[in-house]
């Protein structure tokens, strides 16, 4: 008989005369005649219940079936007579498929921590929080794929090994097929010249933006920042589209449609896991998401947020003046407290952002934007690029960028270049938006930080 | 006004009073009166044709007008006296947005070799051909996320930077944080231990699957062997599926239903970018992907396919006897000639598979299977996992790796284990297989293989 997930028996329409349930134990409890087990199989937050009755045969069985045990129970899907759910399993027969050891499991019915967890991570996701966690991962990235499908946008493999420093800015982990510490050079290494991990794959998604029209990439990049914090890791997934013929008004507006787009299909699509979390993680959670969903996104140009966090009562630690980059105090006091809704901040002083930004007219802002929402600071960061060959070089000449390196890049504005803009989102932070998990680690499978790699 | 993507234009149900098109210029020809110019916007293969009377003032701009420029384009919808096109544009205005030195410009109106165009990676999805293959490209993308949504998988970002040696084979590229030749260590390194990008994301993938059911990755693989093949890159993307409660049948089931229906859908969703294949790259084509869809794949043991081998009359460059691993020719014969459609072979001999595959009661042979396709030879390797921690410890004795450092993954055989099954499939092998290009670096954006890693 081929097994029901536990999802599709809870859903079941009628009674089965017939079901055979694999999954792993959650909890057994004995009464006299019979016994429960409460199974998961993973297909979603809720267990099944299983009632067997006490024989000689199911009694020898049950000793071997202890919390995380997987196990084969078959038999009849019935309604369940308590109450939270409809369906339960009246087991006929029941098979130990996998024991675990009561002494050593470690994941006995009890509350974790998630600090307790992340030195598990490869048994966290059989808990109820992280099991959710990694379906909701799962359900944020489908709906990536069909926001920009159904937008006609093309996804692009970007490279993940590269040969140029995409943001100039930014630690980069080097690449190389050579043994350490044996005076390696490139030249005799693996691609014959320095390679490393992308920070973005902006670069190379333009290139395609100026083919194709309207593109994104979603996929790993990678910071060797030696920063500790609860939003950054050394290996994440980053969302980044890029749209020819569009300036950076289009850029915001296709940033505010994703967001609402994703928040909204979360909701609808993975309501009861994220009830969970609203009720045991963030009870503010529900309320962030309604105001994301129903309110317009702020725009607000770099020199008025200045002006604004200056003239406020409010402390900061760092100070405000024209020209910094806003500190996540400064973001969040603007979108959590100024305006109780996601803002957009843009046009930036061009000496605190890369070399491929478009100037605006003023000569001192560049074209970029970041998008705020809260709790979680920075979620969006983007730009209009720069499509006028003389002002791109003169930038990179200001920078001291090497051009002969960007020779490709360059070459795009030299033949049918086009105004065009894009953005990159952090996946993992909107992840913890739609979650109220507060630390990056706990929203990754296995998270690569400083002097962690295990797994 | 908001621009109209081409591919919608061409699909426009009626006239259209105004339209605005955006897009690069293919061809353009003068007649006295009029101008005729062939854009094309990435949005599809085909262009739309824009006829544009001569006045003084277009006149004037139509000299900046060359192949490559971007021009905008405003006028009417029309329907179009030629063949081979329901709409045109009668233009009534005309912008160049970004014009192509028409000497430098190195995609003029001819076929250029694929060669070629790898040099100018940056450009050539600006040509037809190319142009095709990354629309196709990520239309197989998200099929694949599709078929796997459907049947209830959970997507899973399994990382990319390991700290373990995943297939105990293939040579791996070391990440570090530290500059070259500078006597680096792996203690004061990043991680603090030696770091790796990873050959295969399926043992984490297991992981996963022993609490979630069914889960599959789909990211970036990589390999430093200094091949340079049609058929290798250093970095290419894998699919890996892995089932709990799934053994090795199970696993060329879902193989077998994977491959039809991206074969399926990429026919149903892209019949004019893939008829462009089977004209110009691959008169086989159709054929191929019809055995595809209408056989039943072949499941042929090891042992006899060795046996095939041995008695056919034909003639091998590499010896055929019971223990070897097969060679592409001998795949190919089995696949091409023998049996004229997809084949599995399964159960391959222990030793030349890795530790990870559930071995078979003969004691000689493991649960293994390869997918073989016709002109693509391995499509699918995969295999059921060792479930049996006993089992998996003198494996890996066996074979001398070292248990400490897979201490997690003899965890998930310790608490709650099970039978399951996985295999992975490289992704552009399979756009190989749907369109007939024959070299991996032109289905790839921008390809890294030895000595080669520019753009």
């Amino acid at each position: 008989m081929k097994r029901t997930k536990i999802k599709h028996a809870l859903n079941a329409e009628t009674p089965m005369n017939e079901v055979l349930i694999k999954g792993w134990v959650r909890t057994k409890r004995e009464s006299k005649d019979f016994s429960f087990i409460e199974l998961n199989d993973g297909s979603c937050l809720m267990n099944i219940q299983a009632i067997i009755d006490h024989t000689p045969d199911i009694l020898e069985v049950l000793e071997h079936v202890g919390t995380g045990a997987s196990v084969a129970i078959s038999g009849q899907l019935v309604e369940s007579p308590g109450k939270g759910q409809k369906w339960e399993v009246r087991g006929q027969s029941l098979e130990v498929i996998g024991e675990a050891d009561q002494e050593t499991f470690p994941l006995q019915k009890k509350r974790h921590s998630d600090e307790f967890l992340r030195g598990i991570a490869h048994l966290r996701p059989r808990t109820n929080k992280y099991g959710a966690i990694f379906r909701l991962r799962s359900e944020l990235a489908q709906a990536i794929h069909k926001f920009f499908a159904d937008k006609d946008f093309f996804y692009i493999h970007t490279p993940v090994i590269t040969g140029s420093d995409c943001e100039g800015a930014g630690e980069m982990f080097r690449v190389t097929s050579l043994p350490a510490g044996k005076g390696d050079t490139a030249e005799n290494d693996f691609f014959g010249k320095p390679a490393h991990l992308t920070v973005s794959g902006q670069l190379s998604a333009e290139m395609f933006a100026l083919s194709l029209g309207d593109v994104y990439t979603f996929g790993p990049t990678f910071r060797a920042e030696n920063s500790n914090t609860a939003r950054h890791a050394a290996e994440f997934w980053m969302v980044e589209p890029e749209m020819a013929f569009a300036d950076i008004y289009d850029d915001m507006e296709l940033g505010e449609e994703m967001i609402k787009y994703l928040v909204s299909h979360m909701l609808d699509t993975c309501a009861s896991d994220i009830e969970l979390f609203a009720q045991w993680v963030d009870k503010s959670l529900m309320a962030t998401l309604e105001t994301i969903l129903e309110s317009s996104f702020e725009r607000l140009p770099y020199t008025e947020a200045i002006d604004i966090l200056r003239k406020t009562k409010k402390k900061f630690d760092f100070p405000v003046e024209w020209g910094i980059d806003l500190q996540t105090e400064h973001e969040r006091f603007l979108c959590e407290e100024k305006f109780k809704k996601p803002v957009y901040v843009y046009d930036y002083p061009k000496n605190i952002k890369p070399f491929y930004m478009r100037m605006n007219d003023d000569g001192k802002t560049v074209a970029a934007m970041d998008c705020l929402v809260p709790r979680i600071g920075e979620i969006i960061g983007g730009s209009q690029r720069e499509e006028r060959l003389d002002v791109l070089i003169s930038r990179m000449d200001e920078m001291h960028l090497d051009k002969e390196e960007y020779w490709w890049y360059l070459d795009s504005r030299r033949f049918g270049s086009a105004p065009h803009a894009g953005f990159g989102m952090g996946f993992e932070r909107m992840l913890m938006l739609v979650t109220g998990v507060a630390n990056i680690r706990d929203v990754m499978p296995f998270p690569r930080t400083p002097k962690s790699l295990e797994f």
